[in-house]
């Protein structure tokens, strides 16, 4: 049985659209969120706290949700913790993400590979986040 | 340049390993998280509410999470949501984690080489969360 309130249909859909940009807000950040919590759990493998046995499948996952983000970014819905620029400099927003999906699906070949031990080096220059969210981000206050 | 503080090592580690169980803590939580967030996606694909084009790579990355969910509850470390039955009912809960990620792996397959729209309730079927965690989670109130 699915456990995501995501699968249950409303009964009640807004005439003004609002459901359907609450949806494409949600689903952008689903994917950022999974980003966030695969890039944390790497990190803790990198810094030595966590044995690295899931080391190559957190990559992949990362290299995974890295190719599902710009789609996501694709409807011009403003909010959540989005800024105007993306859409406002797409080229370049669009250029960076697509790079970012790239970078981390090479570092996944090279972790799968070669071993993650070896692809510590590429993994830390494929994960670029900051960068990005300099620019493009307004993080909200938890 | 990684973005998460996970990767800062801390500079005082207490002698009473609450370090390493916070890390241990930490570290499946992230997985957890992300099995939320990815559901979460998938079902507003399943909801018809997004676009099915992501589809495949979010039952990808759930299948890959799957597989590294068992390795985060084997050291005994108690707290966050996980009730203590995990580890005294540990042949049942293995048993079940191993399943999810069978299942989630299976779904996976058929969505990349059949296409997303065959694999609906294949992934239903997969996502046997709720059943778990009514058993093995206790949910905290955010």
């Amino acid at each position: 049985m699915l456990c995501v309130a995501g699968l249950i249909l409303p009964s009640l859909w807004p005439a003004a659209g609002y459901a359907e940009d609450k949806d494409v807000l949600d689903y952008r950040m689903h994917i950022m969120h999974t980003l966030n919590e695969q890039s944390a759990a790497l990190g803790l493998i990198l810094s030595g706290a966590i044995p690295e046995t899931n080391g190559a499948a957190h990559m992949e996952a990362i290299a995974l949700t890295a190719s599902t983000a710009l789609k996501a970014f694709e409807p011009k819905v403003r909010g959540g913790e989005a800024k105007a620029e993306v859409w406002t400099n797409w080229p370049d927003f669009s250029k960076r993400m697509n790079e970012f999906a790239r970078l981390t699906r090479e570092a996944a070949k090279v972790a799968k590979e070669q071993g993650f031990g070896a692809a510590g080096p590429i993994i830390v220059d494929a994960l670029t986040c900051k960068s990005c969210h300099e620019v493009y981000r307004q993080e909200k206050k938890k």
